[in-house]
């Protein structure tokens, strides 16, 4: 089984780095995708390596898409092949986790319309203006699309995120 | 089932974080223990919320000791109520585990004289000559008491961490 992580620059460190190991503690092989391969640096200063840039990564090769939060999310936006990436996922109803601003990947990508999610309330409106169901809860389930606000939420996230493998 | 989790200001943020939430995701109750109750500060820059100070805790109630690493080891070592705490756990024989700078705590204690156990290299040569039977491993299992290195090890300190507790 094989997981794939969206960071960029600005990442919010533990919303990248717990789900990460998480994936890692099932054994499940993980990648990070980022705009470049190389060093990507946390708001906290944590450096992880991206393995692969977005525009190598085929889909088709992952079971999982976790999307952390922080400000990589306003980065990985901007770049097209994270776009494809996100709704090749939500059109194959692969299982997506997304935390706190990694929703705002989702809006771009126009695949959260009509979908029961949460996120960082400081972007609650856009995802309420992109036609998502908003609810404050620390994990909003919707199929195979799990959502959280915050970094205080990583254990009820972690939870469901696996449970989506299982 | 309880959890008590070590940190102090300087704690590294994701050896906390990570098990913190990692136990709180199979529903144990965690708490923080520290010098002080109130507010403790991760050397990157996270805040979390100490529960309960060393001198308040009874370590009957809990049923898994998690010591974090980074410069909060060498503040809890000095607090001789969370030497007696970890000595108890030893004692008894129940469940801990230890990462990065966590085991200084237990060299202090005087419990880790002929346990397997590995640490953060630059104190390697401190827990040898306390008597520990060091390994350079992702994660040394001794019986019910637990190691690993740094915050690269978190999937295997994780999952051995999980694992004492089934």
């Amino acid at each position: 089984m094989k997981a794939l992580v969206f960071g960029a620059d600005g990442f919010e460190d533990v919303e990248l780095i717990y789900p990460y190991h998480r994936l890692k503690e099932e054994g499940i092989t993980t990648y990070v995708a980022s705009i470049q391969k190389g060093p990507i640096k946390g708001e906290h200063g944590y450096q992880i390596e991206a393995d692969i840039a977005f525009k190598d990564v085929d889909p088709a090769d992952y079971d999982i898409l976790v999307i952390a939060g922080g400000r990589g999310p306003e980065k990985m936006r901007l770049n097209n092949h994270s776009l494809e990436i996100a709704k090749y996922f939500f059109k194959e109803n692969k299982p997506v986790a997304a935390i706190c601003h990694g929703p705002q990947v989702l809006v771009s990508a126009g695949v959260i319309k009509g979908r029961k999610a949460t996120c960082w309330p400081g972007i609650r409106d856009d995802i309420i203006a992109a036609g998502a169901h908003y609810e404050d809860k620390e994990v909003v389930i919707d199929g195979n699309f799990v959502s959280s606000r915050s970094p205080a939420d990583l254990h009820a996230f972690g939870r469901e995120m696996i449970k989506l493998l299982k």
